[in-house]
């Protein structure tokens, strides 16, 4: 698994981009101030650039250990969080997991819906529970009403002192109500490193946690990423030419990127895609827009606008070339289909398409992932992470910060002040 | 429930589209046309403009009755179809159905994934299933082959003539391969009505059978959408005043719309919205490009992109006044939290968000919705099928055809041929 060569990687193949490799070359010395801000070591939250390949050992063991704790004392496991603080998890997990092999995980805390939280509170009430609450403060109101509901529901089940033992926290090492909270109850805690945003939180305990008490192999995940984690010249570094092609794009005109999936199960990793690109870049007037669907589904529902509509997006196709699972189209099927792999006519679906968007002169960016396995999944993430940021450098703006996210919050806050 | 006063109504709020009466008004007289080709009866693909009102009472009665007999035959009811065949369906359900109260449903053919339908048939395996298949012509590619699938799954539980009795099938009244089959193999069978196209078909029998087997009113459903289907003038047309809208912020530069729902309950709803806008307007190089997120889930995600990315888009707000469910958030929440109802709580944030995007300068459309019940619907359907087809009129397109999804059919062919 740990061979370099180009066939077990995450590659991109840009020969659909409608760019010429001049094109994208000339970009090179615009990227290279970025690349070398990213291997300094005293660059702001930039954390995640190296931990793959230094993470602490004792760490990851403990995060194992409680994984394995949690696996065994329930078989309902709840994630209270919300945006960076679950997305991860979420993506990897419903990538990788296999279904009724562990605890089933649930999500709270994403949203303030009470229909969606008392539905989920009625499907715990038969179940033993635990739960992990991410929060890198504690104040995220969405987090805060979950995590307050779920201490309830588990202090009724299991009275307050052994609830207790059911609560793990992800949050900030020293401060906030969190924090605090964890330290004065007693529960098993963990930290939110410092020099890491949420949205690049996926392979820290943020994400870890979570996907190790899903039976996913945490360890394969990091040896993916630290695989293809240091620097590479221009020519090999799949991130650094993607992030040209997209920018070179957008200054065509291109203002929407469409993340394709092949997969269903890959959703949620065109979620988090769409945080960490919507996030890292929206700001100052600026930023690609990160849309995604699903493929072949949606081509009965987008195909339509992609192949006549509107030509201001580019594509960027996620294909997998060995899914895990596969059937054969039985005889009662069609006969040009019968005797076929679903896999063979999916990839004819894919193909087809991008046949049809070529000669539409809709731009296309290639991204294929060898398996849907943790060590991909981790190649994946840090190929993004690192894509991201070199294009964020590009355009000009922080990929790191999210200043407008506070603006909607302090009006909120003025209605539920007048409450 | 019928009272034909504006609280009983799905509603149209334009007060923070940053247009002016004056400006809505002036399109009044290019709506007209659209208007009066919407009421002549001679009209291509207009069929569901009097169905509500028109519904055979028969064919209604026969769809409830088999309905009623799926649900006493089976615990598990798989739908097989794709796009207009099936999101109109899995919208409503996901919004209304109560979980546990009848057959669980699933869903096949609405992707060519392996991995995907092998799950899935293990997951059937301990089950009693019923199947529906929906396809006009019955060789779409994916509902053929997951229809073949299950077929195999029902011989093997039951035996083939056993099975033939817990196939329905939805399709052309007079041809094609799937008609021909039911006539052969003795499926209980429905009719796609000839005069309608599938993103206009859920208040059709394609749409009403499963979300009848799911339990939901179907008759509530279709009156919802009768109590709104009688022409009115202008200035109390919603529908109409949102097609001008749209049309005019897209002359402005808003390339993209995002449909913004407040219940999770609601995301295929807003798949099932993105089809109807995308498929409708996306030709001839033209169309608003029409995207989707969650409040408050997505504010944490592509909330600083709304706020101070590239402001190349306007939002359609999908405001639920009374959701069905409601919780108090417990006391060991934030204090600034505790006593309020969750549900007061949402409520808070999306007005938050409105007023901060508002500073922003970002158009925004609130669409009010009374409830999430069958009756709304209805008229949610209605209004958005309504509206759709004035604007595409509007934009100089047929709203009703979708000649670029053959295009990649064309080309997948030829790819499968050489296989």
């Amino acid at each position: 698994m740990r061979d370099s060569s180009a066939a077990n990687r995450v590659r991109i193949d840009l020969g659909g981009s409608l760019l010429s490799f001049v094109q994208i070359e000339s970009m090179k010395s615009h990227l290279a101030a970025g690349q070398q801000r990213l291997e300094s070591p005293g660059e702001d939250f930039t954390g995640w650039v190296r931990l793959p390949k230094e993470f602490n050992k004792q760490e990851l063991r403990r995060i194992k250990e409680t994984a394995e704790a949690i696996r065994h004392k329930c078989d309902a496991f709840v994630v209270i969080g919300i945006g960076g603080s679950y997305l991860g998890a979420r993506a990897a997990i419903e990538m990788l997991a296999d279904k009724g092999a562990g605890p089933a995980v649930y999500y709270a805390g994403h949203n303030v819906s009470g229909t969606y939280h008392a539905k989920l509170l009625e499907e715990l009430q038969g179940k033993d529970v635990c739960i992990c609450v991410i929060s890198k403060s504690g104040t995220t109101i969405e987090s805060n009403i979950a995590f307050a509901l779920l201490k309830d529901l588990l202090a009724e089940k299991y009275g307050k002192e052994k609830a207790a033992e059911r609560i793990y926290a992800i949050t900030d090492p020293k401060s906030g109500t969190l924090r605090q909270e964890a330290e004065r109850e007693g529960y098993e805690s963990f930290a939110v490193p410092e020099n890491i945003g949420g949205r690049y939180s996926v392979l820290t305990p943020v994400g870890l946690l979570p996907i190790s008490v899903a039976g996913i192999d945490i360890d394969a995940m990091l040896s993916g990423a630290a695989e293809i984690s240091d620097p590479l010249p221009f020519e090999e570094d799949g991130a650094a030419q993607y992030a040209a092609a997209r920018n070179l794009l957008f200054s065509m005109g291109k203002v929407i990127e469409i993340f394709e999936i092949c997969e269903p199960g890959m959703e949620y990793f065109s979620e988090w895609l769409k945080q960490l690109f919507g996030e890292s870049e929206g700001k100052q007037g600026k930023g690609i827009f990160p849309a995604s669907l699903q493929l072949s589904t949606d081509l009965h529902s987008l195909g339509q606008f992609l192949q006549e509509g509107n030509q201001i997006f580019f594509e960027t196709i996620l294909n997998v070339e060995s899914p895990p699972r596969d059937m054969v189209v039985p005889e009662s099927a069609d006969e040009s289909l019968a005797g076929l792999s679903m896999n063979q006519v999916n990839r004819a679906v894919v193909l087809g398409m991008m046949a049809a968007h070529q000669k539409a002169g809709i731009p296309m960016i290639r991204v294929d992932v060898p398996a849907m396995t943790p060590y991909y999944f981790g190649q994946l993430v840090y190929f993004f992470e690192r894509a991201c940021t070199l294009s964020g450098y590009l355009a000009g703006v922080n990929p790191f910060d999210q200043p407008g996210v506070e603006k909607y919050k302090a009006e909120m806050r003025k209605i539920l002040s007048k409450l």
